[in-house]
């Protein structure tokens, strides 16, 4: 298991749980969340895009490895994802740079992977 | 050991060692940080809940599972724990996810160890 | 006009130009937001006061003076409010002080309106 | 003067008082913060949405006025930057309504003085 | 009343409000956070200067005045604050620069009352 | 390997994925990062203070490891770091607390090391 595989492991065990708790408000934030990065007046593609940067400038390691996976799947280039990363850490400062490290890593194997378009 | 063994034991090991630090001011602030959550205007039960919902915004793993453990020996249900991490939840936003699903395991373990009020 | 006045008056104008914008996703949240605080496995009550205190650690002086009106109106006492208060100033540290400041300022008007329980 | 040229003004204040500390440091910073946001892998429209969003979720009435302006320049249009709009609301969570309120003020005035995109 | 005599007559209000709520836990961090900045391990006038980095990196406007203040009472010269506070924008990225722009008012107000050492 | 060994390794394998991705901007972030360390109207020595104790309010374990190593070879001793952290602590809460916890496990096994000024 690589990086992205254990992230979606740990990530789907957690989200098993939190259904489990079966309480209607989380249902309904799961549900809005998920609506909010469809086609809509901005396409997905870009949506994706924001949930990155705003997860690198919130520092959340989980939430960049999601939206890079995500960013991959909508077809982002990595030169195009680096450059949202540094957009990311000038607004953040210095203390994002370890989530930035976590991000390259996570790229790194995204693109082992052959799921980053070229 | 389970994850709420583990969290204890990495708990005390780093409380020893800031102790060992030997600092007043740190002292004062552990003391008046135990003094808080004693009953007051408000119950103690109340605080531990006030405790977790903070933690939960704030996004600190470590935090979540201490006020966990706490908001169960105080007699919270598991159904009211969880209507308190939905307003975190939507507080907090959906980069509070992952921080929701670790509470999520958390809540799990001490069912399972039959220490959640029913 | 006071500054509770101040703050619903701006508040309301400010609500009816997001709602203005008519963006689907951004109605369905506030109709979460405010389902969120209906009674629910917690009463509304103890919910406000979780409302409270999570916008006082993340240093939001208009989401403390709504919360402290909502707090209000559904019985809190002015001890019992300061006592949460208390808990957000030692989880949050001393960079909470200027909204402590800021909340005991709302409070005194609240309790100078006749707005609080006693 | 309506709420942007006031915003203006006191940024323009505020930098020229930022230069005036003459620090080498500083002003390398500002010059990076400038680059960031040129025609780079992706283009320039696109990062200063990335730039409204970051600073939507990191709650800065400032940076959100900054970017909402750059972002009209750019040629995004209303529809455009609300959905861009939701994406850090949901993120972000309730604590950023007020924030979401002070960008639709700002919307609203840049509307009216004719400088978005239709 | 300069920005100086205004923040100082503002907090000396805020904190009569404050005291007022005679909550012992509150006066008790108060107190504890009074004996943080005396001379220790290391001399009060570094802490101060430690004070002020805090503050602009966790964005506090109330703070930085007030440490600003302080760091000038313990006799930093304005170069040498200017040089902490690049480390903070360093540090904590462009969304700091709005506090930036503050600082550097408050410090040139600072500058004209005579009450930075040179 | 002790967490310091294992923490700098870890580190350098980021960092140097961070690099291959060749984006001009973040290579002049890190270089103005490394240049705001340098000797300038503060000393090299105080600014990795200001930098530990930056990384402390703002949680970050790995910035709270790179600034206690970075510390201890300016020649900070051991009684100093911990009056800093003091400082940290007050500004930030309880919420920094398992950062605390995490910054004296580094520090003992700094000690344990020979690497702190005595």
């Amino acid at each position: 298991m690589d990086r992205v595989d254990e992230f979606q492991s740990r990530r789907e065990e957690g989200n098993r749980a939190v259904l489990d708790l079966d309480h209607l408000g989380i249902k309904r934030f799961y549900n809005l969340d998920t609506n909010t990065y469809r086609d809509g007046a901005l396409p997905a593609k870009v949506k994706e895009l924001l949930g990155l940067v705003a997860s690198l400038v919130l520092r959340c390691n989980d939430c960049v490895d999601y939206h890079l996976i995500q960013c991959a799947k909508a077809g982002w280039r990595k030169e195009e994802l680096v450059d949202a990363m540094n957009v990311a850490l000038v607004v953040g400062g210095s203390i994002v740079i370890p989530h930035l490290r976590h991000a390259a890593l996570t790229l790194k194997t995204l693109e082992e992977r052959g799921e980053l378009a070229s």
